[in-house]
């Protein structure tokens, strides 16, 4: 009955405004690699999207060695209930942490939010905040694959290249470059705006009512720029629904969980045949994990933020 | 070649802010009963959905002594370019003035609005606002007549009373009596709210959209609380729609006048069988007019209202 060190990521305590890394600990606690008999709560380490492997189970689907992907702790060994949705990885000749990306819930967004919610048709106008994200750079590549014209906008030069030169994107801008974001958006689509895949929220989305097309469509995946305020920015313009006959419709990725196997048959061969690319910033050990979240929230990385914990 | 005095509500101005009566003028021209061989450009009296009869035409759907609904301007005889919809009225056995109405623009309205946008499943909860009027109250009935749960607001005593005990609203409140609005929808609404009809935007949406149920639907319809401000109230409870996967979807209602048919066989056998009641408000002439919309934007009607300008 092996009993090792663990690590774990734990949240000091309730957090109001923007998270700071001094909000977080890393602590070690002894794990016991071997099922107990009753109930293991401990701490509440942080939760989020993992890739690991099995050691051992109790749960008919999933046996030793085992790779899985799902909703695990910040913590080195973790016991996951069989309540828990893991999925098991049945491609490995792709980078693993593509599984907590492009081959995970981030893709899993993007698929079931462009083609699901978004509907997409050929030719139309697509634009996308946030757009060199780890779901945004997706929704592009998606949009491309699928013969629309797509701008993405994010929060640096670095970001905009990568998005005009990496993922295709037709163009793109730094929002923070831009004091007028409704004549920005006038620019880019003088038509206007079939589909807005929304990832941020706020004062890009007032702009964006401003020129969304007739039976256009606004993808509500998320709204970063409002989580950390105290009270949220007010959106005015949503007049613009009506005459407009805009349809603006959130989507939580777990309804379409039951549909992973189409994302994995339509993103696997384009991984291979490098029609779909999908940039990662990978910080290393449990240790840099804090700042790593907390760099989440000022844009500080370029691509889906990965941590590492472990490597095959 | 008889001509006619032909009296027309105009406006003076562009208007800011609230309507008043003195932004409106009631001017007398004369009209000759006559097609012109040229252009009709004279004035420019107002607008809004009328019935009318046919006293000559150059279309050949239309005949002399043919009745019809459709937009048209606000004055005692008009000359309708052939462009414009107007729809032949085939069922004259209910009244003429519910083809402004129930029958008309406001029905086409609730009926799309409802059943096809906000697609309502029996035993759903339904909230609708500015309850009472042309379009509420159907919405209100149709709800009943699906098996809904269904909930109205309204500005007076008079219209709740009128949601309780004339439409069948399962319940009513007052909105000028709540000033937490949330939380008199957490009393109405325990469980959530399924459908929202939006009629008002503003205070009311926000509050909604911490009621609202998973996948909830909000149909928007209009926003009358925001149309007289400078600068619209924000809404800051958007979030909601992600975790809550609701659909929010503006309409207008040109975009179903081809299934106007279908509102027509539903709508007519209730009306003769008493199962759909319908509430105007009526003004007389048209030098009522004007207060009568300026009444619109201070919630002074009850009811549909209609403005008489001549009787069959």
């Amino acid at each position: 009955m092996a009993e090792v060190k663990n690590k774990q990521v734990v949240l000091k305590d309730y957090v109001t405004g923007f998270l700071k890394e001094s909000d977080l600990d890393l602590v070690e606690n002894t794990i016991t690699l071997k099922l107990p008999e009753g109930s293991n709560e401990i701490l509440l380490p942080l939760f989020g999207y993992g890739v690991a492997k099995v050691l051992e189970s109790g749960h008919p689907d999933y046996k030793k060695g085992d790779l899985v992907w799902g909703f695990t702790k910040w913590e080195e060994y973790s016991l996951v209930p069989s309540s828990r949705i893991l999925f098991k990885i049945e491609h490995t000749d792709v980078p693993l942490s593509y599984y907590t990306g492009i081959l995970g819930m981030p893709g899993m967004t993007a698929y079931a939010g462009f083609f699901e919610v978004g509907l997409p048709k050929k030719g139309e106008k697509v634009f996308v905040s946030a757009a060199s994200g780890a779901v945004g750079q997706l929704v592009g590549q998606f949009a491309k694959l699928t013969g629309c014209y797509v701008v993405g906008s994010a929060g640096s030069k670095d970001k905009v290249d990568l998005l005009k030169n990496k993922f295709g994107f037709d163009d793109a801008f730094n929002y923070k470059e831009e004091p007028d974001l409704d004549a920005a958006l006038k620019r880019y689509f003088p038509e206007g705006i079939d589909i807005y895949f929304e990832n941020v929220g706020g004062k890009t989305l007032d702009a964006v009512l401003l020129n969304m097309r007739v039976h256009g469509r606004i993808v509500v995946c998320g709204m970063i720029s409002q989580y950390n305020r105290a009270q949220p920015e007010g959106v005015t313009n949503l007049g613009n629904l009506i005459m407009k006959r805009i349809r603006m419709q959130g989507l939580a990725v777990t309804d379409y969980y039951p549909m992973y196997h189409k994302l994995v048959e339509y993103v696997v061969p384009k991984i291979k045949e490098e029609k779909i690319v999908y940039v990662e910033d990978i910080a290393e050990g449990l240790e840099n994990g804090p700042a790593a979240l907390v760099g989440l929230f000022n844009g500080r990385n370029v691509g889906k933020q990965v941590l590492v914990l472990a490597r095959e």
